[in-house]
C-alpha cells in the first residue's frame, strides 16, 4: 500500500529560479501551477520570500519577492486553488515585519533554509512564521559539510522547537544512497516527534536514487521539480518521482505535457543537469558555484582545465 | 578497504556503438583505450563479434565485428597491451567458425548476450569460447520482463556450466534499487560460484544508483561507458563509477580528458542520456526501441504525443 503521508513539493520556480534570477514570466509560473494541480502534487514552492529593501526587482523577477500580488496574478483568474503554494525564506533576506499573516496571504507554508550555524535565527523566523499562520518547515543545507558534534547539536536544537517538519538537504550533491540511509536514520531517532524532509542535487545522477532511499527510511516531504530544472546539476526530477509513487492521485501525463511546452524551451537556455563541473563539485564535496561560473563561461566545455583548477595540487580524483 | 575483486568493464565503443552502428573513427576507438588504460580500468569492449557474412561492413563499422587487424590498427602502435579486451557475441550473429582461437587474438573475453529463452545457446557458446581460450561471461538480458518461474529455471540451468561470470541486465532501464537488492541476492544464492555482473540502463536516471545497489550486494564486476554513451538512455556513467570507487588504482582524470575531447563531440551527433521518451519506455519496462524511433524522428520534442502512443487506453501513468 501507498504511504498517505508522502507529500511531494514540486521545487521548478523557486530551485529553478535560481539559475535565471527567477526571471520566468506569468504564463510559465501559471502554467506549471496548473500542471502541479492536474497531477495531484502537493505544495508549490513558487519562490522566495525576500524584502523588496534588500534586492531590486530590476535584477531579479517577481518570484525572488512573492508578494501577494504577485501571486494573484496567477491564482486569481484559476478558480479555487487546490494545490498548497509554499515559499522558501533564506536567512537575514527577510524582514518579519514584511511577512503577512497567513489569513491575508496565498501562501500556505514557509520554510526557513538556513546553515548549521543559523539554526537559532532559523528556528525565530519559522516559530515567527507559526505565531502569523502558516505551515513551516526548517531545511538544513548542506549537511555533506557538517560535522557529526556540530550536527548532534543542530538536531537537538530543532528537537527541541516547534516546527513540525525538519528537511536533510543534500546541497551539494555529494551524498550516495549509504549517506542518505544514515543521516535519515540518525534525523528520525533525534527528532522522533517530526516529519523528515527530504531535497536532493543530482551533481551524481543521484538525486531520484537518494530520493527514494529517504522514502524507504521513512521520510515523508518530497522535493522535486519539473525535469530536474534547478541550481547546477538541478533536483530529483518531478516526472520520475510521481511515476514512482503509488498513490492514486498523482498523474504524470500533466507534467509531461507542461515539460514540453515550457521547460525543454528553458532547457536550450539555462544549463542545469548532468554536466562534468558539476559532477566534480558533487565528487568534492564543493558549493556548485565555481561550477556555475565555468559553465556561464566562454569555455564551458573545457572540462579538464577546470578539473585542474578544482583539484589543483589536491591528489582526491 | 576496497574489494580488490571489483572489476570495471567500460562499454563505451560497444554499448555506444548501438547508436551510429558503430560508425567511430580509429582515432576515438584508440583515444577511448588509452584513457582507460591510464585510468586503470580493468576491461575495454571494444564491439560485437560478428560474422562478416551476416552484417555489410557497408553499412556498419569495424566494431561490430572486431576483426583482428580492426583491433590491431587500434593497440599495434600502443606497446604491450594493458587492459584486457572484450567483445560481445549475440546470440546467432557469429558463427563459431568465425572466433579465431584466443592465442590469435588480442581479445581476452567473449561476453555472451542472451534472453531466457536463449540460454542453453549462450552456455554452448560460450562454453566453445573457452575451449578456444577466451575468459567468458553470460550476461542474460531483459529479466525485467522474466517471470520467476523462467528466471528460476534460467539460474538453474547457468549454475551447473561452466561459464564463471554471469551478468544482471536492466536492458529496460526499469528497475528500481529494491529490485536490485532482491535480484542481486537471488543471483547470488541461485549462483554461489559464480561471480555476478551488472549491466544498468540510465532511463529513470537509476544507472550509477543501481550499480551502487549491485555492489553492496556483492557483485564484481561492474559495466559503464564514457559519460553514460549507450543506447537510449545509455549506461552507468563511468567517470561516477571511477570516482566512487576506492581502489587507489583507479584515475578520473584521463576520462575526463577523453570526454572533453572525443565523447562531448559525440553527444551534439547522437542524443543519449534522459530524454523523457526514454524515461516513459523505462517506467512502462519496454524496449527502447519506440523510444529511439521517435528520438530519430522529426516530432522528437513532442513527447506528449509519444506518451499518448505509448500507454494508448493503458491507464499506467
Amino acid at each position: 500500500m501507498f504511504r498517505p503521508q508522502i507529500k511531494v513539493v514540486d521545487c521548478t520556480v523557486r530551485d529553478g529560479g535560481l539559475m535565471n534570477k527567477w526571471q520566468f514570466g506569468d504564463d510559465f509560473v501559471e502554467q506549471v501551477y496548473l500542471a502541479n494541480t492536474a497531477a495531484g502534487v502537493d505544495y508549490m514552492e513558487i519562490g522566495y520570500l525576500s524584502s523588496e529593501s534588500s534586492f531590486s526587482r530590476d535584477e531579479f523577477g517577481p518570484w525572488k519577492f512573492c508578494a501577494e500580488e504577485d501571486i494573484r496574478r496567477i491564482i486569481g483568474h484559476n478558480g479555487d486553488k487546490k494545490i498548497k503554494l509554499s515559499a522558501m525564506a533564506d536567512i537575514g533576506r527577510i524582514e518579519y515585519d514584511d511577512i503577512p499573516p497567513c489569513s491575508e496571504s496565498s501562501l500556505d507554508m514557509v520554510r526557513v533554509a538556513c546553515y548549521v550555524h543559523q539554526v537559532d535565527k532559523a528556528i525565530a523566523l519559522a516559530h515567527h512564521c507559526m505565531e502569523k499562520g502558516y505551515e513551516t518547515t526548517i531545511n538544513l543545507m548542506a549537511v555533506s559539510t557538517v560535522g557529526p558534534r556540530d550536527l548532534k547539536e543542530a538536531l537537538d536544537d530543532l528537537s527541541k522547537c516547534h516546527v513540525p517538519i525538519i528537511y536533510l538537504v543534500d546541497s551539494f550533491g555529494a551524498f550516495y544512497s549509504e549517506d542518505i540511509d544514515m543521516l535519515s536514520q540518525m534525523y528520525m531517532s533525534a527528532l522522533p516527534d517530526k516529519t523528515i524532509g527530504i531535497h536532493t542535487h543530482n551533481n551524481q545522477q543521484l538525486a531520484f536514487a537518494n530520493t527514494i532511499s529517504a522514502i524507504i527510511n521513512g521520510t515523508n516531504f518530497l522535493d522535486a521539480s519539473l525535469y530536474g530544472i534547478g541550481r547546477g546539476a538541478g533536483n530529483c526530477p518531478l516526472e520520475l518521482l510521481i511515476s514512482f509513487l503509488k498513490n492514486p492521485k498523482f498523474r504524470v501525463k500533466p507534467l509531461i505535457e507542461v515539460i514540453e511546452k515550457h521547460i525543454i524551451p528553458w532547457s536550450k537556455k539555462i544549463d542545469w543537469g548532468y554536466y562534468i563541473p558539476y559532477m566534480m563539485t558533487g565528487v568534492l564535496n564543493q558549493h556548485p558555484r565555481a561550477a556555475m561560473a565555468h559553465m556561464e563561461s566562454e569555455n564551458k566545455e573545457k572540462i579538464s582545465e577546470f578539473f585542474e583548477q578544482l583539484t589543483n595540487s589536491s591528489d582526491l580524483l
